[in-house]
């Protein structure tokens, strides 16, 4: 081994960003975080405080320009940039792992405005390779083309001169130690031919209404949550599955709010695979006692369940009124150690020119599969697919 | 408390007839078994050798005319004549308790000509009060009708001379002491306003191919498994709920053979009711290590989960392969105190004339459920209801 | 199966006395209840209530004169009288199922003085044949071996004359479904040579401060509580085990008031048995959540757990503050299954003339175990035994 | 925050010594891994393979000449040199972390040869300070003492010089999530007071009989594995806890040979401390499962347990056999995290001149208890102490 290290900058220090920043700084030996960029001052200063002496930018371009040593960008800054900026980045032959959703509902100014042709509302949220574009009002089938091809684009273009570059958007679970071995135990054949899986991705209720807002831009609670689980069937039951038909249906049991940007706070799909495969979601704004994602996946001859005990850790606390546990608040207490892995993991693809850990083509099935979810919870109409995975019925929203 | 005993016979002596012969004649301390009807010999000599001297028919018409102090009958014979035997049963004015489904496949010869107009082929299984009829091809929309409301006119009819009467056809889970804690603590609102009802009823694999033959008289997977949770998601929803629409997937993971009869290994299911509510169900025969029929009511502010963590007794074995439980093999395993409870809870209502631990009004709803659900797993179609729960669209198998 | 049934009085209506009858009258088919003793008349009110019409008696000795027919006596009266009434019993060749403890620091007038030389103060609880007597005072060895010595010479006396005649003094945990299991497993070997055996028996805490007053009579923590664990410890280790040492320690954490009855609320003890095992113990009268009884056996090539996940039925309860499940709140709760099948088998032995469902031997040394450890609780010092289980040092209390 | 780093040298190259170079390599971003020793040339070129350059000493001692800017010494080295390496570093002023045993059953050569007056036999082991010496033989009184007492004296002399030095013998278990939620949970009174502890800890069976071998030099099942929850026990109830008396019982289930270096495989015992509080350990070497480390607090008001459910992650396996969790091989599959947490919690006090994590006063008290455990195992007798700690026996082995 070489002491080498990849030099990284993070984009983005907001929630998600910062703890990104945290990562690459504090928990991945081989990555030196060299910069990171914010609009906001106050967060550049505090990652000074915490993270020492590194080069901070208030604009994202510059810190392009200025950087000649980069080799990975993080690109965790505001979802209305993502796409943008990470165009920019692979356009420059860096390594990008970029933080979902790339973009929504809003108009982008591309990097490239001969492919993308300028700016354009997004609705739909799509990954793309492995990002996401999302435009704020239903795009035309050939928009939403235009905006796939440009990205693929952009990377294939970038391909050709640098052949070694890494562009992920990270699905965290594919990082967690126990859907890893879960998923070990499918892909060896212990539970027989995987036939039917079950998950649900539930936040824990937020009761101050943090979650309206926030839906203007998630892309929908199928895209926002259950993206996750979309990634998990593709990967449970292989990749190259093609999805037949999906049916969504969904309420608003807290956040009557919700309904003005067409999303819910609870729903329920069903989304079948050719090949006599079937995935039965669940997403939930409203958990009471915290984050609970759990996974089974139902085979021939056997079952794997991930988390249908949740926990925070292994105590139990022994009470007049019984025996309680308590459980992760949220996403990042239950995936903070996968989050981790995937930036170290990220880091050694890039330094040593390995094979990510995912492949692109799931990418865009899940996210194929998340945008027509979330098209059928608002239309309530069934959405089918031929073999190839196309759309049959011409109606779309 | 008096020392009235209700007189009872078991009409059938199969595994479940059986069963509850012994749960009346052993565990039931205020019920008298004191006859039993089988068309085969070997069965009846069976009873006696296990529960002493009674009295025992070939022929069911027989017994109801020789049994002068006859009460209440257990109608638990071969299912092609369930609904015969109850209705005889019920025009004596004798309390039934009648084993699902009432009826498959087969030509029924009325005990009342005029109102169910001769014999017709059945398919649909359906409940009607507290009971089923079951059709082997689609009836029209008329003769189902007809069927419906001789059994339901047989059951009033007879209630005007004996008010007393109780007819139950028993769904075990509302017994299950683990089922009724979570109802009362729905019910007295622990949970918030209950939205969405996560149910799976699993059989274990059994590799012998039994399901196949099983599946042309069963009603098909979502009327013989899946009833079960419709009818507590309407307990836990509330009777009145009103379903909105229904759609179903389904596979044949492991028994091809199921196609023949229409049905599947596997399905997964949503249920919309009126009002913000969702019903996710799941009903399988591969279940690798033993029935796994759990339940989770979510609330606006809390969850009740019934049986996330399955198992057989109190005992965990520590094995060089890690930590291991058995759970039940088998329905009946899950739930035979449940079974015991109905014995001695109808037995007190019919002695003591109170209400029966369930209406009618749910078992009706739950069976037009279920086989909407049949219907839909088969033609691929969502079948929605409007606000009075009256199928919207005309098309129909 | 011939319709005979046994014949059985209940003597005493106390708390556990009530559930005796109540499982006799209601849960045991092959049982008749007929006959019911009780000094409070309030008492006798309420079981023919209950149980509908027999017999009551204010005088247990006229119910033995006055019910020629009687088969069987369950003896559950005052503490104060158990080993009399048992002994009476006996000696009228009736089968007897006595509750524990047969008696405790009171003068007893035995109903065989020649034997039982008069009235004496007893302390120590002692098993004798499957029974218990006990001395408010430490008894010299002489009349220890006076009072075991009378008692299981009415057994063996009445057994010359009633050779079918059954005398049970019921660890109800033998009947359990789970501890079954276990044992099942641990004597075919599956987890080797069982070597340490640990137990708790902890009941819920008690405020009132019933427990001081209970102590009074009750023999003391360990005899009152573990000797349930002791019996299983000579249930999985093998009912000729032969203890080799004995060392207990105890606090008195919530109830003060225990030292002056020389008790503790939570005792924690060591029992070595000869050829190399040993078991772990603990009892406690503090548990917050409910009953904890929990068994670990663990052995050469794995471990079998009983209830080391207590909880009172299948429901999870998912709470802003976490996972919460009940637990029983009593011994009862935990163990009611256990008790009827107790009734039952009982009275299946008892009418079959087969061997009764545990040995004398073991309850034997489970009494001398027991006070042993309260002796060493006391008195801060280990007992040791000899290879025969006799006594090493001359030194006792 | 500053960009300072801890400049750390790792002796010792084995199984744990090769675990900590890596914590402290690429887990502990505030440490840097400078040099490593160890006296097999092969062990160090897989360090420099594997951690990239750094410097490589085959002599511990030429190690701290030759590297002027090392602050910290990680003693993981063979077990016979731990306290020679411990006071040269020590006497250097420098930090230090010491994995237990410090040293068993050989001559030390000491590195100040006056207080520690030549070299001598050790066989029990003895924490002092925060370390353990441990002799071969029954040192006695005297000698223990003056060993004591030389190596407190070399911190306490390099104190006066180094007033910030910190000295650790770290116990892992204190920097677990698990064990750290549970005694938050106490120390702010949530069971009340603490009063009876229940902890174990036990090892996956290794038929190799490895465990024999090391018995030689492991000081005692109770040394090298109850030590542990020793020290939980004195972190429970409170670091200034007294012992009152001691008490354990042993077998050799599995590994007979353990006898002839005076050592068991499983074994059980009670400490008793004054003020009402008692703890019952159990550490095994054959448990079937994998490492089972299970801990409980009982309080006045409530209970909290560590680790009841043992588990590797949140995988479950359903299997025709039933339900299937798989839990920690090893020490180190329950433990990493904690190992890590300690390596970056040692590094942070050292940096910032802060309170290291434990007190040196209760790891003495947990050496005493250790080391009469083990004494009582083999002499089978109580061994008591008066209210400041001190034997009251005069018999020692």
């Amino acid at each position: 081994m070489s002491g080498e290290k990849l030099n990284v900058a993070v984009a983005g220090l907001g929630r998600m960003g910062l703890r990104h920043a945290r990562h690459f700084a504090t928990l991945t030996p081989k990555a030196n975080l060299i910069a990171v960029s914010s609009p906001v001052q106050a967060e550049l200063d505090a990652a000074v405080a915490e993270f020492g002496p590194l080069k901070t930018y208030l604009d994202y371009d510059e810190m392009l320009r200025q950087e000649p040593t980069l080799q990975a960008v993080i690109v965790a800054s505001a979802t209305t940039v993502h796409a943008e900026q990470a165009i920019k980045a692979i356009e420059r032959g860096l390594h990008v792992l970029c933080e979902k959703p790339l973009s929504t509902s809003v108009d982008i100014v591309c990097s490239d405005p001969p492919s993308l042709s300028s700016t354009y509302p997004i609705f739909y949220l799509c990954f793309l390779g492995t990002m996401t574009i999302a435009s704020s009002a239903p795009p035309t089938d050939c928009e939403g083309k235009q905006q796939s091809q440009s990205v693929v684009t952009a990377y294939e273009k970038s391909l050709i001169k640098n052949p070694s570059q890494k562009v992920i958007c990270g699905f965290s679970r594919r990082f967690d130690a126990s859907y890893r071995d879960a998923h070990q135990r499918v892909a060896r054949g212990d539970i027989g031919a995987p036939s039917v899986f079950r998950s649900q991705t539930c936040d824990k209720l937020d009761p101050s209404g943090f979650f309206v807002d926030y839906a203007e831009f998630s892309g929908g609670i199928f895209v926002d949550c259950s993206i996750h689980d979309i990634d998990l069937a593709l990967w449970f039951f292989g990749e190259d599955s093609v999805v037949k038909s999906v049916a969504a249906v969904g309420i608003t049991a807290v956040q009557e709010g919700l309904r003005k940007h067409n999303d819910r706070d609870n729903a329920v799909a069903v989304v079948e695979f050719y090949g006599g495969k079937i995935a039965q979601l669940f997403c939930s704004r409203m958990m009471a006692a915290g984050q609970e994602d759990t996974t089974e996946i139902f085979g021939t001859r056997g079952k794997v369940a991930v988390n249908t005990q949740p926990q925070l850790n292994l105590v139990n606390l022994y009470e007049p009124t019984g025996i309680r546990r308590e459980i992760p608040p949220d996403y990042y207490g239950r995936f903070r150690e996968a989050f981790i892995a995937e930036a170290n993991e990220f880091t050694a693809c890039c330094l040593n020119d390995t094979e990510p850990p995912m492949k692109l083509t799931g990418a865009v099935s899940a996210v194929k599969i998340g945008c027509a979810l979330q098209e059928s919870l608002i239309t309530g109409k069934k959405i089918e697919f031929d073999e190839r995975g196309e759309r049959i019925e011409s109606a779309r929203l």
